[in-house]
């Protein structure tokens, strides 16, 4: 069985963190100087390992190995959110590098064995899951016309366009290569940390159902306007808040999560009555069933809005995205390795965050382990893991890798 | 009893609106190269009028009467509000310099008159009421150190050095010239429109009490983290938004007003649970009993919200206006006036919004006049009212202002 190489992964983890270190946390955007020289690097270390290294036009990292049996995709995304945590896909794409060094060491799977990759994107600088998204085949010359950086504007043809990745084409899978994919990441959550276990074999990833609120009332005089006669688009927004708290605990399961993550009135001034408002409204659950009842009651709360008024209330579907269940078996794998090396400190859950995982499930097998994030901290540059557990979970999804592999080739 | 001069009192206000001309309305900002070139225009306007025209280092504009007697004040504020209407501040303005004139041609009170005045930054561009507020010596050099614009960011510094206003010193007040001040000015509600009345005489001006509510809660990932154990500011702002909706109907008078104009939700992104989330709330009354007891209610809410926890709910004073009741004299005087010109269509009305008037009550009586706003629109460019209503409103001053006149000389 391979065994990784703890300093080795370690050391290369640290090593990734120097580009865009910010705190102890970094800040890499996709397309970045620092972002770019991290893939540059990248390369690099795939080449040191034996595996054929490139970039491909929609920045995706590959480490492809040189056999021609199938292997296995293992990695994660390499950019970060800004000024965030250092883990947070580089964790995943270092475990590809190390258990692909690993592989080789142990001189099995000569012919077959460990693709490495690191995704670009996965954050959403400019496009949700670009890269992996790219890969499977699911992403128009036309999306990546309109998309621009949602930090600075600046657009993404001219993002590639300085990351010199313009003249290169984007790679599609190969789905006959492949046995599946895999991906460590943080787990972004408490559970694990709180309750002491230190491996989450992940069931299924949430879906995601984003909504834009728009409400359109009157502006006027805040001074001048009687109550009675008001369309205060804030007010009606507010109202619609409580009804959703109010609503949602009913309809929902006990791991969905809702948010409303934005909220603006329009002119947003002191002295103004809010002639429009808007609000960014998410849920997320694992059950397509219930995302479909949680919608319906989205949708009664709006028409019941509007026939209350006085202000008009639309509903903007923004995205949607469908829960994916993890391969089975290869959750059998991980829980296999996690019982040798951790017994009864793993978990069986579901990811309440996206990962590049669910694109790739679309095409292939797929799976995702999660090591704890102290605190549950994420997406910020205060995120950690312990060391331990750093390695741990490495050598989980090694043995796991290992043990796929095996049994497809 | 002086006669003011219909066609050049329009042609005077339809120049004046020149200065600045946005769509149908204006835009002159404070100390902005149109708001001090309308100013140079006034003075000159002053000077043929047989005033002595001078501008203060508030960029206050003076047309004085050369007499010796006492005088009334008559006048408004000259710039607007961004990319608004041609009426508000500049009506009052020009009924200024018109009834100045109509005063001249009459031949009466050759030692007492009209002083006219144009006052600056009303709108609080830079500061609320700059030039009033430093006319009746309210104003600290601190306080201008301090200002910027609020839109632009520029300094009030730089902005008064860029109008050559620096080396000029600020007039206060010499309350013995004076017998009170008047001002006339477009309602900006749509009570005399909708009801067919024609002159607004303001019995007083309400107060202003204006906070901002900070919320602290805790940011997280809005997919990782339980409902149960979220600390969302943002859903802790919207509970206190409706909890003040139902309790301060109980609370408030007939014509209280309350409004929530800006909220932000921090950081603000679809996928993050807001970490803290702020509010501008104001309300307004003429009573000041009764602003106390909205504002006990307020601090009520927020106790209670912060007992109910999990986020710390923080309410800071922005500031307050006393209201000020209008001269009980001057309002008989504005009654009288109105009664002969348009019998049965005029009202005593409080006024709703802030007004130069409600500073120059703090040391001499003063006293306001409405005239109808098409729509009730206001602070905006299709803000208008008709030239006959324009007309009315200027005699029905200019005949207050001579029966007070001859009743204090």
């Amino acid at each position: 069985m391979p065994q990784i190489n703890s300093e080795r992964l370690l050391n290369d983890l640290r090593r990734f963190a120097q580009f865009g270190a910010y705190q102890s946390g970094v800040h890499r955007p996709t397309f970045s100087a620092d972002d770019m020289a991290a893939r540059t690097w990248l390369m690099q270390k795939y080449e040191e390992a034996g595996l054929l290294a490139s970039i491909d036009g929609a920045g995706n990292v590959f480490g492809r190995h040189p056999g021609v049996g199938r292997c296995l995709l293992v990695g994660s995304h390499a950019e970060s959110q800004n000024h965030a945590g250092w883990l947070d896909g580089a964790l995943g794409v270092i475990y590809g590098l190390e258990i692909a060094r690993a592989f080789r060491d142990s001189g099995e799977a000569a012919s077959s064995g460990i693709d490495a990759v690191a995704w670009s994107d996965e954050e959403t600088h400019f496009i949700p899951f670009l890269g992996s998204r790219s890969f499977i085949g699911d992403l128009s010359e036309d999306e990546i016309d309109g998309a621009q950086d949602r930090t600075t504007g600046k657009l993404l043809r001219t993002a590639l366009a300085e990351a010199g990745l313009t003249d290169r084409a984007r790679d599609v899978i190969n789905p006959s290569r492949y046995v599946g994919y895999l991906e460590a990441h943080i787990e972004q959550g408490d559970y694990l940390d709180a309750t002491g276990l230190r491996v989450g074999v992940v069931t299924s990833i949430v879906g995601i159902w984003q909504y834009r609120v728009r409400v359109e009332g009157e502006q006027n005089h805040a001074g001048t306007t009687r109550m009675a006669v008001r369309k205060d688009a804030g007010v009606a927004l507010m109202r619609l808040c409580s009804a959703i708290e109010e609503a949602f605990p009913m309809a929902a399961g006990p791991r969905s999560v809702w948010t409303v993550g934005k909220v603006d009135y329009d002119p947003g001034a002191p002295s103004i009555i809010p002639g429009r408002a808007e609000m960014l409204f998410q849920f997320r659950d694992e059950d397509p069933e219930r995302l479909n009842r949680l919608e319906a009651e989205l949708e009664r709360l709006v028409t019941e809005a509007n026939r209350t008024g006085p202000c008009r209330v639309v509903l903007e579907l923004v995205s949607k995205t469908a829960p994916k269940r993890m391969d089975p078996h290869f959750q059998d794998a991980f829980e296999a390795a996690a019982e040798r090396h951790a017994p009864e400190k793993w978990i069986r859950m579901p990811s309440g965050a996206g990962h590049d995982a669910q694109v790739l499930a679309r095409r292939l097998p797929a799976a995702m382990l999660f090591v704890p994030s102290i605190g549950g901290i994420s997406h910020h540059w205060t995120e950690n893991t312990t060391d331990a557990d750093i390695v741990l979970g490495c050598q989980v999804l090694s043995d796991a890798a290992a043990a796929i592999l095996h049994g497809a080739t």
